[in-house]
C-alpha cells in the first residue's frame, strides 16, 4: 500500500550463492527506499505443511525425531516439504500417512507461519485433522522417528517448562488453545 | 538418554558449503543409528533475542519492516542477532533500544524457539519487558522500520485472520496469553 512506500525495497538482481541437495541460498541486490543499494541473503524454500492430529482419546499426535542442526531429539508435530504440483491439503494428508501411518476423516486449514523472515522465505501451513485412523508408516530411506502422543494439558505444561521449542509445534498448540476458546475459528471438511 | 539411541545420529565430518556476509551453510556427514551414512545441510546461526514490550497503556510494542525474503512488510516484535560475547539480556536491551528507542524498568525471560529444526540451528530467546520509557532509535545503516503498537486483543484478532505470521511474534502472543492466564509463569527482575 502507498503508506508502505518508505519501507519497500525494489529487487534489482538475484543470484544463487550456493545450492545443496535440499538448500538453495540466494543473494539479491535491492534498492532501498532512500536510493541506496543493499544485499539480502536468504534461503529459498519450497514451503511446508504441518499437521495437528487430534486423537479420539484427547491426545495430540506427535513425533520424536533427532535433528542434527540442533543436535537433539525434538518433540514435533508431523510436517514436510510441499512437492512440486502438490496441493497443501494433499501434502498434509501424504505427510501424515507417510510419517505416522494415520489417515483422518476431517480436515481444517489453520494459519500459516513464516519461520524466519530475516533469512528465509519458508512458510509452514498448518492443518488440523480429526477422526484419525491408525495404519502403517511409510518413511523415506534414512528417516527415523518415533510416533507418540500426549494429552493437550501435558503438551502445554511442557511448553511452559521450555521442553517444547519447535516453532510449528508451538504454533499448533496455540491454534488448538485459541480454537477451543472460540477465538480462532476452524472450518472442517471431509477428507 | 538411552531410550533415544535408536534415533541419535553421530557426526562424522562437517564442511562449509557456502559463506555469505550473514549466512553460513554447512553440510555434515552423519552416521545413522542403523550404520548408514547420510548428509545433513543446515544454516549455522548465532542465535537471536526477541522482546515482547508491554506498554503502560496496554498495547504491545511492534515494528513494521519490509522483509525481502518474503517480499512484504511484516508486523513483528523487536529482535536481533546475538553479538559475540553478549549476554541474552544485554542483547534484548540493546535491540529494544536500537530498534525502538525504548528502555524498560523490568525484564523477564520467557521461552526459547527453534525456528526451523530441519534446516537451521537458529534459536530465538524471548524476553518480556515492562515499565517502558520512550527514547531515540539508533538504527543500523540500511535498517528501515516503523515503530508502532497494538492492543493485545487486536493482535490476537489479526493472528486469527492470518495477518500475523511471523514466528517470534506469534510465540510472544502465545506467551502473553498463557502468562496472563496463570499457566506459563514469568519471573521479573529490575533492568
Amino acid at each position: 500500500m502507498a503508506a508502505d512506500e518508505h519501507l519497500v525495497e525494489t529487487p534489482l538482481a538475484s543470484r544463487v550463492l550456493a545450492k545443496g541437495v535440499f538448500l538453495e541460498v540466494r543473494i539479491d541486490d535491492v534498492r532501498l527506499p532512500d536510493g541506496h543499494i543493499a544485499t539480502r541473503e536468504y534461503i529459498k524454500h519450497p514451503g511446508a505443511v504441518a499437521v495437528l492430529g487430534l486423537l479420539d482419546n484427547g491426545h495430540v499426535l506427535l513425533e520424536r525425531q533427532y535433528r542434527h542442526p540442533v543436535r537433539r531429539v525434538m518433540l514435533e508435530i508431523p510436517a514436510g516439504k510441499i512437492d512440486p504440483g502438490e496441493t497443501l491439503l494433499g501434502c498434509a494428508q501424504r505427510e501424515l500417512l507417510e510419517e505416522t501411518g494415520y489417515t483422518a476423516a476431517e480436515w481444517a486449514r489453520a494459519g500459516s507461519l513464516h519461520v524466519a523472515v530475516g533469512c528465509s522465505d519458508e512458510v509452514i501451513h498448518l492443518y488440523v485433522a480429526r477422526g484419525l485412523v491408525p495404519g502403517r508408516q511409510q518413511l523415506d530411506h534414512g528417516e527415523l522417528l518415533d510416533v507418540t502422543s500426549l494429552p493437550e494439558g501435558e503438551l502445554d505444561a511442557m511448553a511452559a517448562r521450555g521442553e517444547i521449542t519447535d516453532s510449528k509445534t508451538l504454533f499448533a498448540l496455540q491454534w488448538l488453545q485459541r480454537w477451543r476458546s472460540g477465538a480462532w475459528p476452524l472450518q472442517w471438511g471431509a477428507a
